[in-house]
């Protein structure tokens, strides 16, 4: 493969990327908003077009590997190709928690609603930037835009414990709460698992840019002043 | 690199992985144990002890970057790396998940035993057998051994089933059992978890078993008689 059209091929592999990030934050969008407008066909819509998702997931892998093997690739393509294949998975198992989301809207739908609901939305949309941001990262390769979706994961983290507090205030108030109460903490950590895989995609993303792997050291994850 | 020392790398690395698995099988046989022998301080080493993994992983990542660097792999051998990346990742996350329960385990012991365990432990029973049946499956190249732990994976999501609804018939009995319910249905779906972990590496071994990709494609997850 000629360098001119190797570099159109990872240009279409980052373009395909995109596309399944938009893909998925469309599917985690739509499952948490079954929830707060109750809505249970919208519900089932999500669970419905996993096969999108899932037929994308494959063509990317595909892209990936036809580029590992036509040509040697230099270093940092590398290291961008063998990314590119990990970001993938970590997009496709965001799919799947909203596929876990709405399988919990659907099991909550039949009870009137609990209570307002204010930090389930806060961390789905904390989650979704991190998503969104993660990607734009890898894209631009933008190792500081990564670090701040790094940082943004404890927040997520913080509004998941709010949740998990609140909800055992009810639980234990009224047994009558205990069944909503536990959709409700199983869609919150649903939510946390999705910012789970936006760090991973951070995380790949400082590894590209920087080339050193910065997982599980804490102390390279921000520059010394 | 020659061909003869390219198959004693690619041997080494699939030896590391294996180390790599037994490591995060013990911890997290050491997690469950923790919580069935109520011992505070075997939890908080599977906490303490999560370095010893994340230094593996980096070592198996930079020896397939090696791998793929140094000479274009054959098909078979391109594939062969690029899944054993994944299932690195793979491996990594089970250790994070021994360290979940590690967790749940410490915020459960200062409080009486709520039941005797039967459940949670043959689901973590099932989740270990799921992933030494899936890395066996990948050293050996073994697609039928890898479709056996596709199968068991409902049997642990039957287990997580069971162990929700019994401890939801305790939640509602007796709100003052809330909290250790919620603890241990917490610590069922971090089991669950990791038998997910092994589906994903039971799926990469199919794939590079038979190149061809039954990530969902339930059609082809059997072969036909």
């Amino acid at each position: 493969m000629e360098r001119h059209h190797f570099e159109e091929e990872l240009q279409a592999l980052k373009n395909r990327l995109l596309t399944m990030g938009a893909l998925v934050e469309e599917r985690v969008h739509q499952a948490v908003r079954s929830l707060i407008d109750r809505r249970q066909e919208e519900a089932e819509e999500v669970i419905a077009s996993d096969k999108e998702v899932n037929d994308l997931q494959i063509d990317i892998d595909d892209r990936c590997l036809k580029l590992l093997a036509t040509q040697t690739p230099l270093a940092g393509d590398l290291r961008l190709i063998t990314a590119a294949m990990k970001i993938n998975a970590d997009l496709e198992r965001i799919g799947d928690q909203a596929v876990n989301i709405a399988e919990n809207v659907i099991k909550l739908l039949p009870q009137p609603p609990l209570k307002p609901l204010i930090d389930i939305p806060r961390m789905a949309e904390a989650a979704q930037a991190m998503t969104r941001d993660a990607l734009d990262a890898f894209v631009k390769k933008d190792a500081a835009m990564a670090r701040g979706v790094l940082k943004r994961d404890d927040e997520v983290d913080a509004l998941k414990d709010a949740v998990f507090r609140e909800l055992l205030t009810y639980m234990m108030a009224d047994p009558g709460t205990i069944q909503r109460a536990l959709a409700l903490i199983l869609i919150s950590r649903n939510i946390e698992r999705i910012a789970d895989h936006a760090t991973n995609i951070a995380e790949d993303v400082i590894f590209i840019a920087e080339a050193k792997d910065v997982r599980h050291h804490a102390e390279l994850q921000e520059p010394k002043p």
